[in-house]
């Protein structure tokens, strides 16, 4: 991931943030730099450019780098406020998660109005390994697919990029407190965070008044931001909404075919009848809902 | 916490490890202080006591500061390598979790020897909140005792505190990643980390050659560690302990009744029958097992 | 150190800052918390007491512990807002700085008005080693004291605590860079922050509209923070304030004797006739000045 | 910079070191990603490339990006253990440095044999402001160029790269530690770390049995490391070299010229004679060794 230790340092994002395969971070940065110039227009002299990654080898000839710095671009210009897709897009194009095909993954969390009444939206790149469960079913268990099963063959390595956002008017203190609390939503689908991993949370908030000019007549900012007692829905919802962006992820993503030097690769989808009878022995659904 | 921020900086503990409540730190500190310089006897000029605490202010008198030096310099000269006491014991003799009566609880695992053998052993201090899971099932939910689930009566506040051993070679890096991912086991059990908690994590590792002397001749320490490749099935041991000492600190915690500035106060124990009957419900358990 | 990783969760102080002696931590904490249930009577379940230190045992005899908690509420009962005193006082009493002795000092800077005409006020307790220098010139060298001159006989262990205070209206984020600055410093003093060293820097906001109400109806903090843009002359004013503060301590501590086991021990002050005249050879006074 | 929150988190380095300016990161990027897979040719998955920058915007076309991936690829293979190139050169060749002309500079300490006999070397690419000091003597003040003198004309934005090798024995936690310690030897030059700076320092070791094989048979490393006891040398070390190499940048580096957008712009060297006069002056120099 480039970009988030001067995002801790000042505070402040100066690009849209784009998730990528690892190998592919420099061409995307190169892209956000262009964009920020041209947008922009005016004497740039620098700018700091977010860029996540997760490490999509198993299914994609990642040497190949073939995202070109057009694909950003457009990948920028054709970004609406619709439903995210969810699934093989984008980044999460070849991604693996728990052994079955991974992808991106959305979810978000709405306050009641006595507790403010905000929303907290996740979006996950999904690339790990553990042991899988759905709302607390040992899935990955049922299934005879998980790390540490027989020899070590599902490597548990890859990681997850999560990005919250939330128009609650949050200072950046507690924005890093919220990003920590994501990282619990991740464990409760049996995510281990191992060795190779380089899990990334980023989060910001949407806030109008929290918005930091780029230039500015004033010294300051005036910042109206919620106490700290008024944390812990929000980070309830986080934890909530992580754990449903990234389940959302494998039921989205399907199966997917690529050949690399000759060779085909093949990574499942989620078995999604299965999943569903297996929650239903586990009485987390019933007939009518399934 | 005190002791965590010289243990980064110098990678070694000086002392036993101490839990207690939040305002008999200082109390605990002085008596490991007092320890040291009667164990060691020589020319002490410093020492890094190391105390973990929760807050358990909802049962005990926080403020009375009833915990006397002596009781600490017992508790240590008391450690024995025997089976740990669970529940109600030390510093969990007042804390509360998930709305219900928590307190110590501890777990391990041992990994196969083809991955090393090794054991990662956890042991906990509940005191925190959220919607209580055991081994996936909602049992905070069946039980309608979870944070958020009405008038905001259940705060989810408070900590966990959690000691993470292990027999594994690793170095002060690889601890602190160990470390982090024990946290993934408090996502698991339902825990939200609160705004007012401050959960931590300390590992070590008691492999014979990482011992650090506190006084020697040589210049250099002689260290056989872990490569990065070896840590995901530690990262996984950390995580499943961790959950699981959780719950078991709630199994064995008993209904605990306080007086007050003459009110009374009453945490009852986790219903552990009704708990049977929900696992049972959602298929976890059989008759037989129960 | 205690107190400084609740500090950075919550971003808030909820007690005078104490300095003492190493060992004496506990006792100052505990006096802190005797100090909140005092003054707040009402219903204190947590209080998050602050507390810096350095190692004083080359004059005291810090083993005894002889700091009382009745020192420490008459330190705070004592506390003025009339000039800072300096040297041998306080937690600076038994200090040793560059092989002289060392203690308390303050400086600070007043910013001209069209930079805000904010003040940055620096207090530090003086307990470390290096190669000294004043206002850039070689007095250690000169005075031959310093680290590493012969037999390695005058350690540079020890550390430096330095407080920070400003009115400038700063959020979380920019008083730990302000925090970070400070340590620039101790850097041109000629401080080595060696290996024993536990450097510790706190920074905090007198700024009325940032103060954090411990309880409040409102869910919001109001906060008019200043920008990124106007934090430089900040950081050069704790930068240089820090620098006059640690050789302030040096100019007002005086020579201190001790009595231990029988030995006495004697840490010289600062020769300030012989400095002054190195100070001239390096023309950094004339005779006018001195 | 990019790269080295996964050097924290794996604790090596996988590419050679690049540092180019901020809009060029990118590019140095991609071209160690080439350099990666030409020279291991094996099956590279992944490869987390280590580039620092600063922003050389003053001088340089920065958004033209001029800087091509044969560029990088031509220096890595260029590079050589013979004397380091100082000044304008590389990644040095457009910055500015206290008003003056930046660059790259280098200077290393070697210590006695009975202190280990490790050498410390540094590189830096300076690019900062503050009010410069030679060898302690306020350089800065007596030529009237310093940061804050009148209109606030001399911005001290921008930043410094440290790198830091020895080949004293290090394990990633006391790499770490010597990183904060050469930052103080920037604070001797009268860098203050501006808002817009973002100092980065990387430190590594060449101690040959700490090479992390990128595969291996062993699950171990086997390590011979320095004990924390003889850390506190290799700290003077580094804070002695970082201060001398970013002076050395100062005397190496040339005026130098560009036309941007039809403007000249022009960036004075140091002026070495007045420089020269100033130390005389303040006694650090006689004629002998002018």
């Amino acid at each position: 991931m480039i970009g988030i230790s001067q995002v801790e340092e000042l505070g402040n994002i100066e690009t849209p943030i784009i998730l990528t395969n690892t190998l592919s971070v420099p061409t995307a940065a190169d892209a956000l730099i262009d964009y920020t110039i041209f947008t922009k227009k005016n004497d740039i002299r620098s700018v700091n450019p977010i860029v996540g990654e997760t490490n999509d080898a198993r299914l994609n000839d990642i040497q190949g780098r073939h995202l070109q710095r057009t694909h950003i671009l457009a990948a920028i210009k054709n970004a609406s406020p619709e439903k995210v897709k969810e699934g093989n897009v984008g980044a999460g194009t070849g991604t693996t998660c728990f052994g079955f095909k991974g992808g991106i993954g959305s979810a978000s969390r709405k306050l009641p109005e006595n507790l403010g009444g905000y929303t907290v939206g996740v979006l996950v790149q999904t690339n790990f390994g553990g042991v899988l469960q759905i709302d607390g079913v040992p899935i990955g268990k049922e299934l005879e697919k998980y790390y540490l099963r027989d020899k070590l063959n599902e490597s548990p390595d890859g990681s997850c990029m999560i990005v919250v956002a939330t128009d609650a008017p949050l200072d950046t203190r507690n924005l890093k407190r919220l990003a920590k609390r994501a990282f619990l939503g991740l464990g409760k689908t049996g995510g281990i965070a191992s060795n190779g991993s380089g899990d990334y949370v980023i989060a910001f908030s949407t806030a109008k008044d929290l918005r930091v000019a780029y230039q500015s007549d004033s010294k300051f900012e005036y910042q109206k931001i919620l106490r700290n007692d008024e944390m812990s829905p929000l980070f309830m919802a986080a934890n909530e909404a992580t754990e449903e962006a990234i389940i959302n992820s494998l039921f989205a993503a399907e199966t997917m075919t690529s050949k690399m030097n000759g060779k085909e690769k093949r990574i499942e989808a989620l078995p999604i009848k299965k999943v569903l009878e297996i929650l239903k022995k586990y009485n987390r659904i019933d007939d009518s809902e399934k």
